[in-house]
């Protein structure tokens, strides 16, 4: 499996984090506006089979993603499939054509920084609020004691540099701000 | 809608044509390997539908293409969506995540002349044979009388290149490698 590992927590502090992240060596990335389009399948459900299908529109770059389910526990960790496209409206235009829809829009600015192969990414979500990722991508290889062991290890990294970042574990979530935000907007519906 | 308008006709003799393209002033633009997967969809009878998505490889350059149904009569005029991507076995296997299937493969070499603003094609394929085609892209905009006489005046384009390219009428078909290439397989089958 090709893919990525990844963790986020809330943060209430962002400039502390952003000397956290400068403290254990962090290397500025870049950083910008995300715009991501999640579709719904025109025969298959997605979000049942927990996966998804997202276009990002990042300045000038945009890439179309297709998410697997889920494995494991204490990290999110899924197979992640990545082409570049180079015309977004009409990538949009061509999922429509085949009978995907538009569902859901997120929006968010990304701060990114690289610390130990890993990308540690301080986001600002339009209607959520401030998060810190943690990411590293899981790549295709054989490692002792086979992918169980080696996605373990993906994992324990992440938690170490959460760690060094002084986030606690149980503040760490492996939901996805997709489905943070579809659980905003039901309990808010429910609030009504 | 924008899109193109096509015929195409199988030739006979190659060395002929390409001096009749030379003489009405076709202008050569590119030669080269063109490798074209054809997909079928999760649930839509694309085939049915007369439409079809498309995945070309030609060199380093990767399209998607989305083909609408045929419209009109004489010529093959279609919607055409297309986006580059910049990694073809992803796409693939992006593809495949979403259920679509693979289905058909049409390898050509084609070497391409412009004239009077169409495009024309002399394509060798593979299990087929020698064809030419005559192209010209549709682009939205509004014309005296609307779509239709648009339409129309795009078509007349094809045929007065087939005309000075010596290409009698009753020789251009709309019909795709795919169909005559799907029709191929089945008489040949239908021989056995």
């Amino acid at each position: 499996m090709t893919g990525e590992a990844e963790v986020k927590a809330r943060i209430e502090d962002r400039e502390d984090l952003l000397r956290r992240i400068e403290a254990i060596g962090g290397g500025f990335v870049r950083e910008g506006a995300q715009e991501d389009l999640y579709f719904r399948h025109p025969c298959r459900d997605l979000k049942g089979r927990d996966e998804a299908l997202r276009l990002r529109r990042e300045g000038k770059n945009y890439t179309l993603t297709f998410k697997g389910r889920r494995v494991g526990k204490g990290a999110k960790i899924r197979e992640e499939l990545e082409v570049r496209v180079d015309d977004f409206e009409g990538m949009v235009a061509l999922l429509e054509r085949l009978g995907f829809e538009e569902v859901f829009v997120i929006k968010k600015r990304r701060r990114e920084f690289t610390v130990d192969m890993a990308t540690v990414a301080l986001d600002s979500v339009d209607g959520l609020g401030e998060f810190v990722e943690i990411e590293v991508m899981i790549t295709a290889g054989e490692g002792e004691g086979g992918e169980a062991k080696r996605i373990e290890a993906f994992k324990n990294k992440l938690f170490s540099i959460a760690d060094r970042l002084g986030i606690p574990r149980e503040r760490l979530t492996t939901e996805s701000y997709l489905e943070l935000l579809a659980s905003k907007s039901s309990s808010s519906k429910a609030l009504r």
